[in-house]
């Protein structure tokens, strides 16, 4: 369908299985797909400064000593030539040193309130020494060396008992969340599965209840299809909450990213690589967040043929506003088999 | 307490029963909070210049054929003087004019999706003729029209069987998503009730059942109270999903906003106005989003003991970023007690 004959659509509201989300689709508010840029792009790395130092800056080469303990480096754990630096965050969200809360009773408060002591990890990953390079610079290998420094954090993390979750996330760009440009992502540890991964983990099991199959693996991809690699395809979703959305999944059923093996992790970094850099070349480098969707680690064998992971990277170009933030529903301007259609054609960038 | 020993705390987890979502309290990641201001301030209205028409500016008074159709208009619907101006959103997110969508089966995918078609209304509220003032400048008798005008149009909302919901919202500043600066709020009306919503009911109810007690009536305030008026309160409520939010509730329990009288909307007005100035006072005249939570429209008469409806104001000082969007956990660097504390002692900017 061409894309003079999109704007004339209505607006449509669309569910998506795998989040349980309902997405306003309003053509009426859409520039044409191709046109959607960031208005405030993330900084640009100049080629000619590829292995830049910046004073000051706690995650550049040699200055691991402005940072919060190291929790691992790659590729060995005494090497000064490191590649990459798994360590504290410095700021963290929750506090590690406190009570495990299992052991706690919970301090429920008839009035309306309950509070529980805010334990858990708050983890760094520094993905180059150098200052002037992005996750998107590096090689397929070296970023697949990123992935699965996550995974190893990870299996660290799931040895705690007392563990629920594992999110790791990027944020690329000041606007997007990033309190330093020196390229990084988090890994938080949390005491208790969030909100929202019950919500996806329950949405996919009554898909399953209903239909005897994974929603995940069942996405009818067609028109949504950006590129595809040995292991994995990359999609704009059905029902993307936001314009240019990108999931990036497993062919193969994988309940836990941390199953990820070297072979996979090198495809990953490959498709991943290019997600980004036609991201960056399509829509003038937006800022952007891209977070890993797995399953909770203390999960049944029974739940695992209908949890599904996958990595969801969305470019920052919309503002989520007063209606969004009261009722949960997102509008989307762009219909995501434009957006697939506008990224699977741009020219790759390598 | 002191707010040095306040800086000391562990971060703590709080769960809130009215909206039924966890927020980590962080202080290690905080300022001081009487530190916290706006990096990114909206624009500021000068004194000199109250009455000013914008050349190119539909919302300004004479540009009326620059907007979309208009509903009605105050304080009569011929009156060139008008003061408010109800009208059809130009660029809306629902189509108004497709088949009411309970007269169409729904068209469940078994692949995974689900598909509406996009009805519904969307409209804008214009809170001045004049493009300097801000809702803020405008006196509590003012300020009670235009909300007035939000429980008028609810009402007629409300005739249309197929509309269950009803959002009314504000969002002041580009950043907060306000794609004109003249003063407006926006409301519109849902065939569903959306998920943020049906949490919230849900999240009531349960209170309900298991104390026989509205949650919203049954909020402590003690240190939590910023001001208070005839009919009403302002509060940071104890798990507070954003630095210095502020709700104003009414003092007895009403379920639908559009209960609202004339003299209850007067002293709603003053309120309104003062938290309004005092935030913009003490945090750099922020980029905000207001929000009625209001009940579904087609509640039952067991529902109303426990809908209780209240304003929620959200100044943007965070980034939503990669672990909020992931998880639905929120992390905020403010203690609530510490923000209502602030905002208490903020003299009265009038």
């Amino acid at each position: 369908m061409a894309s003079e004959q999109k704007q004339g659509r209505s607006p449509e509201l669309r569910k998506d299985w795998v989040t349980n989300r309902w997405v306003v689709f309003s053509p009426a508010r859409a520039k044409r797909p191709s046109d959607f840029k960031s208005k405030s792009p993330a900084s640009t790395t100049s080629a000619t400064t590829a292995d830049q130092i910046l004073d000051g800056c706690p995650f550049c080469l040699g200055h691991e000593h402005l940072c919060a303990p190291e929790i691992f480096r790659v590729p060995t754990s005494s090497d000064p030539d490191w590649k990459i630096r798994v360590i504290q965050n410095l700021y963290p969200a929750l506090d590690r040193t406190l009570n495990d809360p299992s052991a706690v009773a919970p301090n429920p408060n008839l009035n309306g309130v309950e509070v529980l002591g805010g334990f858990g990890f708050h983890d760094v990953v520094i993905e180059t020494p150098f200052h002037s390079l992005q996750l998107s610079d590096l090689s397929s290998q070296e970023i697949s060396q990123v992935l699965l420094a996550y995974k190893n954090r990870i299996l660290q993390l799931a040895a705690h008992s007392s563990i629920h979750y594992v999110q790791v996330f990027k944020n690329h760009g000041a606007s997007a969340g990033a309190s330093l440009s020196h390229s990084h992502s988090q890994i938080i540890g949390l005491p208790v599965v969030p909100p929202n991964v019950s919500a996806r983990v329950d949405s996919m099991k009554q898909f399953f209840n209903e239909t005897g199959k994974c929603s995940v693996c069942e996405i009818q991809v067609k028109e949504l299809l950006i590129d595809e690699s040995t292991h994995f395809i990359s999609i704009v979703p059905f029902a993307a909450t936001f314009p240019f959305e990108i999931w990036i999944i497993p062919r193969d059923h994988s309940s836990h990213f941390h199953q990820l093996d070297e072979a996979k992790a090198v495809d990953l970094g490959g498709l991943l690589k290019l997600m980004l850099r036609k991201m960056a070349s399509q829509l003038n480098n937006p800022p952007f967040n891209f977070m890993i969707h797995t399953s909770p680690l203390r999960v049944t064998d029974p739940q695992l043929p209908y949890i599904h992971w996958f990595l969801q990277i969305i470019p920052q170009l919309t503002i989520v506003a007063g209606f969004e933030m009261a009722t949960g529903c997102y509008i989307n301007p762009v219909f995501p088999e434009d957006a697939a259609k506008v990224l699977r054609e741009v020219p790759n960038p390598e």
